[in-house]
């Protein structure tokens, strides 16, 4: 079970893997895109104020891209999709908003986050509403499955932030613990929205488990190579920070790796600054030293690379066609961002 | 069309009223309560502590309540609505949980709240978790209508307090206004909670409208009273501080009614405190003598009054039996508190 990746321009450039997919889908992406301004409306006028700084600013759009590229690959014909797409970037724009309310960030995609902007308390708010506007469009819907399907991503969602809370600071979080925090924060949302794809489709269960299977090892291979990122130059010319993670304390897999294979000297180290967050400006690049020497980033990405690689296994089971390889094209997207 | 409510023991204690509810359903609401501590909980051990602290820890447990009787008295004989009691309490924690956050607040029910006591963080959280729990409990019931309604009033709610925040420190806030303030903070949960039992029972379009109109009404007459306590020596009897709107320059009934009757001088008093926050101690009781003056508590509780009559109103389709007496003795309690 195979899929070959065709060799294309996105192989020089892991960002056209991105513009394939979306001009594949976009009339479905422009459809949900209008749903999306409509339904974040509100007569409280900061409401969608706030939201559109955060959703309609854009972003790349990635999972609900992945829902309607899922459904046309499982050969649905209707326009239900993209309202579903829609309840997905929804979802995912309320956890951004909590999110950057609880680790006090003050820059999201390179501009000033919505909290730094408007205040922590409108912020925790319209998260609420777009949770709220989520379920409301889902129930328009109508399909039990899906509404099914995205509340317990929604709650799998907070169970990876809960403990990801619980584990910062901790040295002694597992590799365990890890997955665990990438699984629900980001890897399940990734599948739900890949899932519901198959779903509205009419699709056997064995195609909604392998896209299910294909957006969460997307979404694994995507956050490693996020954590990866946050200790690389490239995120510099992304326009976000260098080193947050690192800052906040947080554990992720190129630390865990580093602190697993340091000397008893690197972990009181590693103890300091992660766990005492006593922090002087010749830390982060410490960091990113013993990193180097303990091949985290290589490891990390490896890891990466074993998730995509079984992202586009689940992929073999679904026809030939432009929605399977531009959806295989993006596994490499996912994991070419690094680079 | 009017309800005539028997003089009971709940006139001379409106306390009878809640103690008479809760003894008429007392099977069900165990069961509600059984459903709560099963669904909250989660592998991840911080978000059962945190959700205890605040759901089991108790509170009067009144909406819920009240799907169960408006279910009864719509002659449901059956169990969903012990599930359905129980996701009306999740949304109303998770709203809690975010409020506390959101109004910085440090007291709940007369103990530390739990945002004082976890962080804010998991406070944020933990409230998303209880939202996606809700919308898993009622997906597993299997009602379109019921979630089409609760996620309505999710949606309500937080317009409701996003408003309030926009209204906060704003003396040229209008009644119309704080009116709508309160029917999305508050009336629009108490609505939703009883229009289910309703829909839970089969029952025609012109109950579930009653059921509605009863709910929103109630949460009216029940927030007018509240906002009237809050400037009362009763609040400090049921453990809650007095004056906490007015140190955080919320526009309500009470103040509203103060300023509009007030002479400029006394505008300029309220635009000081309430505006530009700058209070000394002397101030609150300053605040409290100028709304004798003008009778704003008591015209605050006049148009609790007038709610809580409209709401027995709404009563008059059902057929008199010990739910409906209950349901009516309830609108009492939640007026009467303010004595």
């Amino acid at each position: 079970m195979s899929v070959v990746v065709t060799h294309t321009a996105s192989d020089l450039n892991p960002e056209a893997a991105l513009t394939t997919l979306t001009d594949l889908v976009r009339d479905d992406l422009e459809l949900c895109n209008r749903l999306i301004v409509e339904h974040m409306d509100s007569p409280v006028a900061l409401i969608p104020q706030l939201a559109a700084h955060i959703v309609a600013a854009g972003g790349k759009r990635l999972r609900p891209l992945l829902t309607l590229a899922a459904a046309r690959m499982c050969g649905y014909r209707g326009k239900r999709h993209a309202a579903l797409a829609a309840c997905v970037e929804f979802l995912h724009t309320a956890t951004l908003l909590h999110d950057d309310v609880v680790d006090e960030s003050n820059l999201r995609r390179g501009q000033a986050s919505a909290n730094a902007l408007f205040g922590n308390k409108p912020s925790v708010l319209v998260g609420d509403f777009l949770f709220a506007r989520a379920f409301q469009l889902m129930v328009r819907d109508g399909s039990l499955r899906v509404l099914a399907i995205l509340s317990q991503a929604a709650a799998t969602i907070v169970e990876g932030e809960v403990l990801q809370l619980v584990t910062q600071n901790d040295t002694a979080t597992t590799e365990e613990q890890y997955l665990q925090v990438i699984a629900g924060k980001t890897a399940a949302l990734f599948a739900a929205a890949t899932e519901i794809g198959a779903v509205v489709a009419d699709r056997p269960e064995a195609e909604a488990l392998a896209l299910h299977r294909y957006g969460h090892d997307l979404g694994m291979a995507f956050q490693l190579v996020d954590d990866a990122l946050d200790y690389s130059a490239r995120q510099a010319e992304l326009g976000k920070t260098v080193g947050d993670d690192f800052r906040e304390g947080k554990i992720t897999m190129p630390v865990l790796l580093a602190y697993e294979r340091g000397t008893e000297e690197e972990r009181v180290f590693w103890r300091r600054v992660l766990e005492e967050r006593e922090q002087t400006e010749a830390d982060l690049p410490q960091a990113l030293s013993l990193m180097q020497r303990h091949r985290a980033f290589e490891d990390t990405l490896a890891r990466a690379n074993d998730y995509g690689q079984s992202a586009l296994e689940a992929l073999a089971c679904f026809p030939d066609g432009p929605e399977r390889r531009s959806l295989a094209e993006i596994v490499g997207f996912c994991i070419a961002r690094a680079r």
